[in-house]
């Protein structure tokens, strides 16, 4: 941390605020300018809250030089994070799918999208069984019968199964029939949540919340490492921003940056971002060549009666075409799926 | 809802669109003009995905006509809800005070903090004793001996206690101790949270989101209200935007929105909005001339040791000199505390 | 500046960064800690792009320690800054009233309104002459016919005008007519346009851009300052956030923080800042309650008729109205009008 | 338009309605459904100020049904626009590089950087004369003397110059030296400019503003085509978010909306939207990969030697390397540069 002292401190003051920072266990490096006062302070924690010195008296300015995260940071671990199930590898020079329906609405639809998945080569199929609705009148989703339908759909066809948790008292149903739990955008400043997930042993995709900067994001992903489970991915799915053509805005620059802070890999999901079916292609072509370890996709074999973001959802012949595409311009930056 | 029909648009893409939204249970008002044809859709569910219907065949834009809540609506209840605690009434023509520290720390801290609350003429204490807090490695509050030490302070100085639950497995315990509960910005999305609340027999303070609109605000109080607990009010808190002097944008402008669009109460918390001690007086007046049914400010005898927030926190004499303030302000606009 | 080492900089590579700093005219004060070398790099010039020591082989990280802008801050100048027309002051203890039409319509309403403003007490008549209209297609404004009508009736009835210049060709014209120029938000960062209001001798009133930070506010008014016009008052009138119930998001936060950075009066819009006409008058209420030194506010006696901006006019009688609850609160904080 | 009328509104207000809209120039169908009233308005003007009627009594919203650009709109002219250079298209389905320095600043700097983008095969040179800086102590620019040198500079390698001009006075000397005029972000509201661009006979490359919706954005292209001035295209630049890591957030989802809305080109600018160097190549990718129909990239072969914008430049040979990763993605996709 380093503390700007301001023109007009007196010797008093700045003694007072060595004394303070002292006091909150920081090692002191002062350093007397001919116009100005720096003070470094060695050994700041995580979680200080800067501001604690920034109302004192005689200081103008404060500023921390180390990030508040530490176990998902670059710095920490150098080399790119992977998580390992059964066949396939998340994260490393390989890009995952992840792809299947927003909700689980019936036996007949998660086996007919199961298949469809697995046939374009897809390891992951996703599903909401609980599904975060902002209108209590909305469908809210199968609950533990449709943990059970995704699991039996999957198994059918050799696929891994990731499925949104809500809250703390469904881990346990999750985990029992899911491979890789979610967290979604409302949840990813949910503390309890994240401890808890934090606890199990199942991988977690962390998506990032609507308004939260990276480092928020990254803080959150430390909460679920700092409990344990080192088997944490990311995955951003659009921001809110005034523009309003858009339910989102995709903000694709977050993968590059994501990669330079932290080793923890990243996908990106264009469903949710655009929330329009025909911007989903090119913005997901868009995810890859910017970098991203993987895509989370929405398909849906009637998305006009789908319970939940049919609008977004693609059609199979559009996602295998997509599909094509992708490996083009994977290939294209040396990467493959 | 309303569906504008393309200029382009065959008779047969028409009937389809017809066919679809009488399928979805619409009564139909079909105007041909000359340009255009207009279809008006009546019987519009709240939770009605309209891009159900913008992506079919021939159709130019929908638009709801109705709010996507209604329970929270003004229109639902044309007059200003109240909530009666013992002693005091939340709504109504008094303007309402929730004073009190972020989190409680230690008996002494929090019986001194209520002997000035009290003393203030404020009626209800807030504290917390579960914080959600970015970092994992930051003060998360006291727990359960919190609510004890809260309650007991708040009962010596015949105060009501208004304290954050975070997760669903704490609503029983900190009913037991509190006399409203607080939601928090993070959790104003946490569907599952919101509806386990709806179901208890305390009035319940929500905070606006970080990054939602009202429209969002008032959904999520129509997720509690729709669960059966009517005593709901809310609080803007400040939103997040581009500027970043300021901890949040106090969007004081949502007040006048709000008493336009809901019957129900709405506070107003200066002191998270901005986020510096110095521009919560400014802020608390402004919220109270803007029309604010409430305000919860908070306060701490030794702000430099605060575990959580003290550089927000008022000085009791700050806090003292503000009460005159805005009994002032108040009673220009016709209001009193 | 302070420059902050990253862990695993080579002693080579530190030294490269003290030379490219005293090339760049710095001078420097380099502090080793056990963990960190910090550089302060004293004498940085307003304008020195951080970025170009940013990307310098091992720096971790730069901050600066001094506002990028001078003649506007407020520890350049101390005390506050007034601007004296004849028989009014701008800034100082006193709050300053604008109000008039948005747009000069015809000799009878402009006229009509300056009656209006000049029976209320108030002593500045706005009114556009030149209109900054999104669409090509809607009521550029009168032009100079405009600006001769607003003279005339100032003149009529003893008061000042303030009207918007939207490019340098206009200033002179401006002048002629106008007592205080008005740089629209648009116009903030309009750099030709500040440079040239900067050098004329009349007042200039800053509109704060839709999405200008603060700092970036006070930039454009150092634009003008530092071209030799020191009559400058700043005025917010709202930024653009995701929420669209309200036509800007008004931030009042913005006045307590320029009166801590700088020494210029600032004044606020709430008629553009929420543009509709039920919400004017709490957000006037707001803007007197958190400081602000002055207000503009739109009127009309014939809103449904105007040709711009109609629907967030104040009729004739609520704007009286309005001026008797802003004086009470004036008074509640210590001020008057 | 539509209008929907509130449930309590009285026949005699739905008169006054029906009335006003005729008086404005509508033609009105009239729809009584059992529970609500729909007004249909056919004919309005682009520019109508749809608060004039939301703001009568009995309505209770009222709904745009064209957008508010006409000329710039895919449904005014259906197909693909492109701008013919000599030798050289833009628009279509070849995708054009634009490259070059941020400012020229000496005739060895620009003639260098001007044979490394022609031997890169790129045919548009860019370079500012006129700098928009937010600073008034920041390097301005070279002026006229720049503008020569980068003509002298394009002509030696048989390039075409596109430059920015900043304000009106600057039009006639800079169509005397460039083959493009490019508008600015900070500029695309500046109406008087973008009226007078209008009027010339060169093509204009119109950057987004930086809090500017797509429509603004095609409402200010409608400005120069309806002067008369067809040849426009677009280009996206990074929007101004919360999010503080990069410089901008760049809205790539704004190139295939822009491709479903309007017919003009639409190019995207990732220097200026990330801001940091290292971060441009995977956006330069993902802008590819999203539809660009061009990309601009800002190179310099001494960035840290660079009087602005240094550190977003990408270096000689990373432009270079650059180039042929974009080829195998166009490629990808079904097309070249």
């Amino acid at each position: 941390m380093v503390i700007v002292i301001s023109k007009h401190a007196t010797e008093h003051e700045i003694k007072n605020i060595v004394l303070r920072l002292e006091d909150e266990g920081f090692k002191i490096h002062r350093s007397d300018g001919e116009q100005r006062t720096i003070i470094g302070a060695i050994g700041v924690k995580p979680n200080f809250d800067t501001r604690k010195i920034k109302i004192l008296d005689g200081v103008a300015d404060v500023y921390r030089i180390t990030a508040p995260f530490k176990l998902a940071s670059r710095s920490f671990k150098e080399d790119n994070s992977t998580i390992v199930l059964k066949d396939t590898v998340i994260g490393g020079n390989k890009i995952s799918m992840i792809a299947g329906p927003c909700a689980i609405e019936s036996e007949k639809q998660i086996f007919h999208l199961a298949k469809i998945v697995a046939e374009a080569g897809v390891k992951i199929l996703r599903g909401g069984a609980f599904k975060p609705r902002s209108s209590p009148y909305s469908f809210q989703g199968l609950g533990i019968d449709g943990l059970k339908l995704i699991r039996k759909a999957a198994d059918a066809y050799g696929l891994h199964v990731i499925t949104e948790v809500l809250q703390i008292n469904q881990i346990d149903e999750v985990c029992k029939y899911a491979d890789i739990i979610q967290l979604g955008a409302r949840n990813m400043q949910n503390f309890a949540l994240l401890k808890e997930v934090g606890k199990v042993n199942k991988p977690v995709m962390l998506k990032r919340g609507l308004s939260a900067t990276i480092e928020e994001w990254l803080m959150s992903a430390e909460y679920i490492l700092s409990n344990g489970n080192k088997n944490v991915f990311l995955c951003e799915r659009g921001i809110r921003t005034f523009e309003t053509y858009t339910r989102n805005t995709f903000d694709l620059s977050a993968i590059p940056v994501v990669h330079e802070k932290s080793h923890l890999p990243v996908f990106a999901d264009p469903s949710h971002a655009v929330g329009l079916r025909d911007k989903v292609p090119p913005m997901a072509r868009a995810a890859v060549a910017a970098g991203a370890d993987g895509l989370m996709i929405e398909i849906h074999n009637e998305p006009e009666k789908a319970l939940s973001d049919g609008p977004q959802a693609l059609l199979p012949e559009q996602f295998s075409t997509l599909m094509e595409e992708l490996k083009l311009i994977a290939s294209a930056i040396g990467r493959s799926f």
